[in-house]
This record gives structure tokens, C-alpha cells and sequence, in this order.
């Protein structure tokens, strides 16, 4: 029974780790299809979607049948306890890659991005992706020292997404007002996306510590 | 010891509640700060926030702890595992609601958004604040078909959205790139503030019925 039980639980880890290997693929993907009009690249994104929705509602599924048949205690609670959180988490970043993915979409075959920008938003989704898998890592890993260290790793994505306002607010900008728009909710995405991971973090600090590390302040943005 | 436990569950359930009311009463006073350029509304929210963080830190203490001492079962375990999954989309609520104060903190005295999307404004907020009453009262009501009509109620979100961008990207819109930024990111704030109370009756249909809700697909902006 122990046995039994602990193995559900080493499977819904995994599991989490999968779906955050998952959402951060789709995440490339869609980079992929953004910074290169990339038609197949969108397709499969948006279509790989369904695969994150029936591991999101399975995911669910065992944390809740873990609680119920097991009722966990200790770590093993506040590992389910977190599962239950992230679950969330990660397949928001997953919807995240679905909305940059469709508005590269909705412009193919045309570039959605002007030239000055396009280099910020390639730095971001590096940033972007970095975190997504040390997210993807650290679920498997439980290392506090790499969980912690995700918030630090999103430092760069705020200083970025700085960047690109101060560029797309700037006298300068002589695009139209489409790209512009486009351009500030992708941006929002990309840094959506990194908060999502370095939430990944802090919920493994506390499945390893009981402690939860606090939450960024709120940006202007 | 049963008495005290389901006095536990009925303040969780309260607490969740209250912080709807809260994150909800943040939105209709960003609300005034952006439409009415009103300073102290602005402050008062950003400020206001820190209870929204202090009473998340407390329920989520509070349901760890139900489900390690109590180890609740069948109808009440689903209303434990959804108070930990809603309490993260109804802090981002009240997060939601501090975005728009801040954007309307900074223009301050002048207005951020021009003439012309300002209706549209006034009725997204209208069907925010409507969700986020609807809400605040299913989770205490615990009515399957109130909670069930939020999805419905969020069509006029939707509606408003597509509105606000059909303004926003068309050839006639003659404010400044600044202002269509800040436009596009105040209508995704709402939108997304509706995305959450609808997925706070969502979570109440899988409460009471245990069955989850689908979702809605993911649009593309």
C-alpha cells in the first residue's frame, strides 16, 4: 500500500516536470514562429495545447485521489499540496505560448515584430525558456539552492521588458499603432511566462522547507 | 473535534469570500481611479493590497492545515482543494486591480485613456465588477447554476474586448502610441480579471458536483 502510495507520488512529479518540459517547448515553438514567421511552428503549438489540457485535468485527478486515499502528511502533504498550485502555474505557461503563437498566426506570412525590437524580444524568450527549464529541472531535482535562484534568473526578464517600453514608448517609434500593440502584449506574455516559472521556484522551496519565499512586489505593469 | 473542524472549513470558505469582495472592491475603485483620474482611489488600492497578500498567507496556512490534521474526505476535501487552487486566481484579482491603479497613478492628473474608448471602458469594468460580485457570492451560496452562468456573464467580456481592439487597430485612432499601449494592456487586465471569477465558478461546480467544467479556448489575444 506504502509502496503503491509512493509511487503515485513520484508520478504526479514527474508529471509536473513533464507538463513544465511541455509548456516550455511550446514556448520555444512559438518564438520560433514569432521571430521567424514560422507557419508549422504555430500550428503545432496551438495544436499541442489539447495534450497540456488532459495533463493538467489528470494531474488533478491523482493529486486528489492522493489526498483522499492517502492523506499525506509532512513533506509528502506539501508536496501535493504544491502540485496542486502549480498545476495551474505551469499550464498558464503553456496558454502563454498559445497566445504568442496565434498572433504570429493571425500575421503569417508577415513578420509581427519590426526590426528594433526583434533583438529585445529574442534576449526575453532566452530568459523566458532559461527559466522554463530550470522550473522543468527543479520540480524533478527539489533542490532549494535552484529554486531560489529562479527569482534571480527573472531579474534580467524585468530589465528587459523595461527596455522594450522605454523603446516602444519612445518619440521614435515611427510603426503603427497594431504593431505596437502586439508588441506590448507579447512582451506582457514573455514576462508572464517567467513569473509563472519563478512561482515553480518558490513553491519548491516550500515542498522542500515548509517556508515560502515572498512574492515580488507588483510592477506598473 | 468534528465541530471545530467544520468551523474551520466554514471560516476558510468565508475568508475566500472576503478576499473575492476585497480583490472586487479593488477593481471598482481602480476603476475610479482611471475613469475619474482620482488619486486617493489609485493609492488606496496599491496600498490596500498588502491585506490581500496577508489573508492569502493565512488561508493557504489555514487549508495546509485542514487537510494534515482533519483529513478531510469526498465533498469536503473537493472544497479544500479548490479553496487552494482559487485562492491564487482571486489574489491575482486583487493584483489585476493594482495594475490598473498603477497606470492610472502615473498619468495622474491627466486621464489615461482618450474620449473614445471610454464607454467601452466604463462597461468592461460594469462586467468585471458584476463577475466579481457574482463570485464573492458563490462562494458562500455554493449555487451550481449561479456558479455556472459566471461562464455566460464573461460573453460580454469577450464582447467588449474585441470591441476595444476593433478601435484600438483601426486607421481612424489618432491618440499617440502611448496611449493604445496603455489601452490594449488596461483591456487585457479586465479581461483576465474575468477570466479569474470565472474560474472561481468553475471551481464551485466541481465543489458541490465534482465534476470540472471545461474550459474555454484560448482566444488570441
Amino acid at each position: 500500500m506504502r509502496t503503491a502510495y509512493h509511487h503515485q507520488l513520484a508520478e504526479l512529479t514527474v508529471e509536473l516536470s513533464q507538463m513544465c518540459g511541455l509548456a516550455n517547448g511550446a514556448m520555444r515553438r512559438a518564438t520560433e514562429a514569432l521571430l521567424e514567421a514560422d507557419l508549422d511552428a504555430t500550428e503545432e503549438v496551438i495544436r499541442e495545447h489539447d495534450r497540456m489540457v488532459v495533463m493538467r485535468a489528470r494531474a488533478e485527478r491523482e493529486a486528489f485521489a492522493l489526498l483522499a486515499l492517502q492523506q499525506p502528511v509532512a513533506g509528502e502533504l506539501r508536496a501535493v499540496f504544491s502540485a496542486i498550485q502549480l498545476i495551474a502555474d505551469i499550464e498558464r505557461m503553456g496558454a502563454l505560448a498559445v497566445h504568442v503563437a496565434k498572433i504570429a498566426r493571425r500575421e503569417h506570412p508577415n513578420q509581427v515584430l519590426p526590426e528594433k525590437v526583434r533583438a529585445c524580444f529574442a534576449d526575453m524568450a532566452k530568459v523566458a525558456i532559461a527559466l522554463g527549464d530550470s522550473a522543468t529541472q527543479v520540480l524533478i531535482s527539489h533542490d532549494p539552492q535552484q529554486a531560489a535562484r529562479l527569482r534571480e534568473q527573472d531579474d534580467a526578464m524585468d530589465e528587459l521588458y523595461r527596455q522594450l517600453f522605454s523603446v516602444l514608448l519612445d518619440d521614435d517609434w515611427t510603426d503603427n499603432i497594431p504593431v505596437a500593440v502586439d508588441a506590448a502584449l507579447l512582451g506582457r506574455f514573455y514576462e508572464r511566462f517567467a513569473d509563472h516559472a519563478v512561482e515553480v521556484g518558490r513553491r519548491v522551496v516550500f515542498m522542500v522547507s515548509g517556508d515560502l519565499p515572498a512574492q515580488d512586489e507588483i510592477s506598473t505593469y
